[in-house]
């Protein structure tokens, strides 16, 4: 029996352990992709206890306003296991909530809450038994001292000790990105902190807060906006602010990829009408949407930001927990929408049209992963970066052992597995760099299997270069980070 | 090599075989959900030789009336080996139809099938090698002389030393449920009876007899059916009584799950054209569904009554031999409707309607798992009991090992594994309680992979809470059976 | 560590190692679809170069006349390594593109290409060591010289070496076949070589193309085409012409299968339509497919010819890339057509008038495999070949290990696995006929962990019979070689 979660953890072969160990563990971390607050790591946020971090609560700021956060993982993975809601995210003391979140990861057996969890306890405090009910006061009073009195342990320390090189966050267009210039000016920080750009609110024409966000885009970008052609350059200007502060990348949240076909006339009639307050059918949304999108690709291609594509999720499927609680609290699933053909449309569009930019696509829906790996591989053509088109990492309910096994397979035997620009934590914690970690165990023991098995070459020198490769060098190549 | 079928079949390590040994094999089985008629349990019936078991052919009642049985498994089975079908459902004799179904066996290597009735064999009749063409006639001998001489053998000795706890039967809201009355009434019967609610007929009102089946339910309970209003009250009354017997589930056969959003006005205006004998488009079908789901489903959650919904089946697709043979003859297979919106629109309506009942879903297309897995996920809230909504035990096409260890490893990746209530045969025959020895083998051995792997902990205690939970506890927790 | 790619690659097992050894490697071939020009048979066409083997260029025929020719599959790999494209299609030197193409193995860890190129090069070229950019020259200059000088590695000579008992190619109805009746009276070739019918253009009514196609097929029939069924006299006609060749199979490349139940004069509505140049639209498209779809079943049915169906292909999706080099060169996917009811439609439309065909059902799209091989498991009654309809071996995208095995797992759960007609290169290339070798040895390696875990009887003569029926024997039996 292998030793729980070892120094070998997940490393079945000698040759996985000497590409982890050797090749892969030491590496920098690039995480392009994320969604933690770039004002926590100005002000060097520090964490009460244990419970805070993981479960969260009423949070204050430096300034001393008050807000909410925790991991709506963790709260999800209680609710099925049958606790109250006032264990999750209501007023019981932070002790029991703890205590209730351990018993619940007992029972979570092949869940990778378990991996993660452990894996934080371990690198971050040193603790590597498991967390059950039993040892849950054990851990509860090492991390609380640790927390208190390690410097290591704030923000700060937190991205310093985990070797992180690159962070890309996740922002919106009228984002003044004031921490963001904070943290560029500050030489203390060694590492990268970037914004993403994500125009969500600009594309959901169909939503109720449309118009109220048209006016904070108009004001943050001096225009004003009386056509489609309008919120496009205002779009475009914020664009230009995102990437003079090093914006690397783009992101979009969509349903599914609508392509339409709709021009900037159709487009600025749906937008006049979004704007008069009027009810926007689907089809009118998708003609925003098609139009909307492929604009943006062809700033993307102009500019050399990745387009980063997230579809197929089902967000807020519960509506009364939604009333309650709000978006992003454990209430979303796997959608199905076949978008196969808007999709291709969209990259077809732009590829004909003065060029696809590099384009990163995930779904969270494991089905599609094979068509899209496929559909990759159908615009690479004459790119200056290898596989510029890219299935994306694992995604939130992929993003697991068995997910991250069958992503890397599914690449490896679609496409150039030593092009695959690797993980990102997609995260609101600074404790989850160790999913880095999780990532390079699990390809090391892939690529460890193919060579033990005589399925590929013995070579050392090739296998560390697919394995740094996919663990560091890929990325700061195909976002364009060295120096 | 592994000795074939033997004490440790299926079990790779040492943890699962300790596993299965100690904590799993000796429980009694709860078998939620099966097709057994509780008649041949009351009659205690008794077979005349092997063939009459698994193939079937027109059997007689007590009463001397006469009635076809038997597995379309293995008719499948033996009709993709190219057996002529007088072999199969005809009337050959019983031993030249067993030893064409033994050859066709021969080849089916990695069919479930194979496992199926070695297991049979094995517990029932004490035979252990491999049954082909050649030991056709062995078999034949033994089984027969088996079913002939030995007590255990009629339809109460096989449950007994079967060690079943709970049957649930699925039975019509017009059935009597005499029989489940009878057994009741008979102290000679330990183990529990009970009948499941099955309302196909009265959703299915697009189909030719809807009308015939009102006026059987208008019958039964003693109700005129004018409007929408009495069809759910006769089907209220009709749940009540079987709750008065017992019944601790509800079942839904369904092509997929729509939800239109449908009133009860609008129901009644369907149900009366369909009263009066016209054709009922997709639509007024889907708007009937719509609205009676969800009348049933806050019943259920009134009544404490567990809802079961299985979808994506298409039956009877080859209509030559369906207008021969009739329905549940082996020509179903799997469909791929999308019912993502319909079922989550189903779960948040009720639970945004007066709570949502316990619920498991069953998809026969595997590509729908991971989707039912994080629906399941979004609607656990402050339940009484852990993981409320279940991705339903992998169900007919996906019942086999591969399947079973992708549902595990689904369930477990997206839920809480220790919560999963586990099994259910779904049979027609009353041999088939060997599956759930298939099914505790094949979950011990993927626990057991985990903890040899070092991926979880190998804590005796918290092991033999997971490993006996899925294989008992949990059903008798969940489906509220203990006395 | 297993040797790489030795003489026991990818059999894991004592009993995989004597299957193969034993029971398949030596068994001809049956290369029942693939895309070979059965001219450079005939005129035992000889490479100048590897190059010219793998990735193509401008080739001579006999007459002298130009063409381009080259594996697709390898140009899209490089594409994906960021190859620009003056080396895959382009005038770079030869030499030059073979590094290039070198250079990208390296990086190809778990794609089939390395195992494909490694294969190829051991068996023809007795070449062991790993095709990386430092071994590219040696390779260079040992292929070349057996290119230039081994008579075995002229076209005729790759056929005889490989021990290829049949080849079905795929050919157009117009084809006049003359280079199949020049093979087949040539006494020095003792292989069969047979055309497959392969009627797409007659299908595709909305193509551009279509009306000069009919007046190809009206020439080549001597027919006028007035009406739908004068297109499928015609059509009959030409079929019956490749019968009188030793046509056994059919081929259908379709997005997807429509079933309207258009009957004749709907579809001659349409076709009076297409041959007035108008433009089709999607539903007189899909009217005029289903008639014909089943018309043409109806022939096959009749004349004993196989149906094969190639479906949820998404071709040239990249438009510019196609205005370029045109179809088939790299720039295709997988799609996501919901075909269930298509084809049941079609099989049981068939069934139920007079007949459906043996048929195998090919999707590029791994997520209707199980769908398929439960719909092929409603149309096997009464046959005289077991397993009549198939779900057909894993192709394109999914020729792969994992995809042969997944396709081996799915099949040999819903299905008799022993009845499997097994592989077919698909390929334009008279070196793949190492897929076969490649394909043996997974199927051997699956049945021999099946074995050796205990889940399969170790019976010598039985296991002989299901790989060698997988390998050889099946094949020739469905297709009706035997002569």
């Amino acid at each position: 029996m292998k030793e729980y979660m070892g120094k070998d953890f997940l490393l079945q072969t000698e040759t996985a352990k000497h590409l982890f160990h050797d090749y892969s563990e030491n590496l920098p971390i690039v995480d392009y992709h994320c969604h933690i607050p770039p004002q926590e790591i100005y002000e060097d946020r520090k964490f009460e206890n244990i419970a805070q971090v993981w479960l969260g609560g009423h949070q204050k700021r430096a300034d001393g306003s008050d807000y909410y956060f925790g991991d709506h993982y963790k709260w999800r993975l209680m609710r099925c296991n049958g606790v109250p809601e006032e264990y999750i995210t209501g007023d019981q003391p932070d002790r029991e909530r703890f205590q209730k979140f351990a018993e619940s990861l007992e029972l979570a057996i092949g869940n990778p809450m378990v991996h993660w969890t452990q894996l934080e306890l371990k690198k971050y405090f040193g603790y590597t038994k498991p967390l059950t009910g039993k040892t849950a006061q054990e851990v509860w009073d090492l991390c609380n001292d640790k927390l208190q009195n390690d410097p290591n342990l704030t923000v700060r320390g937190l991205v310093a000790q985990s070797n992180v090189a690159f962070i890309g966050t996740t922002d919106d267009p009228v984002d003044s990105l004031e921490w963001h210039e904070k943290i560029k000016n500050d030489p203390s920080i060694k590492y990268t902190v970037a914004p993403s750009y994500r125009p969500d609110k600009a594309l959901n024409i169909h939503q109720a807060g449309f118009r109220d966000y048209m006016k904070q885009l108009s004001e943050v970008s001096g225009m004003s906006l009386n056509s489609a052609a309008d919120v496009r350059n205002a779009l475009e200007q914020r664009l230009d602010f995102f990437v003079s502060l090093g914006c690397k990348a783009s992101d979009h949240g969509i349903e599914y990829i609508p392509q339409t076909g709709a021009d900037e006339t159709t487009a600025s009639a749906v937008f006049a009408k979004a704007m008069k307050g009027e009810a926007i059918s689907d089809a009118e949304r998708e003609d925003w949407q098609s139009w909307l999108m492929k604009e943006l690709g062809k700033m993307y291609a102009a500019k050399d930001v990745v387009m980063q594509i997230h579809y197929n999720a089902l967000r807020n499927e519960n509506t009364k927990m939604f009333k309650t609680l709000g978006a992003d609290t454990g209430f979303d699933g796997i959608d199905s929408h076949n978008s196969v053909h808007g999709i291709k449309d969209l990259l077809d569009g732009l590829t004909c049209n003065g060029g696809c930019p590099k384009t990163i696509l995930y779904s969270l829906n494991p089905n599609d992963f094979d068509m899209l790996a496929t559909m990759a591989g159908c615009f690479q053509e004459d790119s200056d970066v290898p596989s510029r088109i890219q299935l994306g990492s694992a995604w939130w309910f992929c993003d697991t052992k068995d997910g991250m096994e069958n992503h890397a397979r599914t690449l490896a035997r679609l496409g150039v597995f030593g092009d695959f620009v690797g993980m990102l934590t997609d995260s609101r914690s600074f404790l989850s760099y160790t999913r880095h970690e999780y990532f390079r165990r699990i390809i090391c023991n892939v690529v460890g299997n193919w060579v033990e098995n005589g399925e590929f070459q013995n070579d050392d020198e090739v296998l560390k270069k697919i394995v740094s490769g996919i663990s560091y060098y890929n990325a700061e190549n195909y976002f364009g980070l060295k120096k």
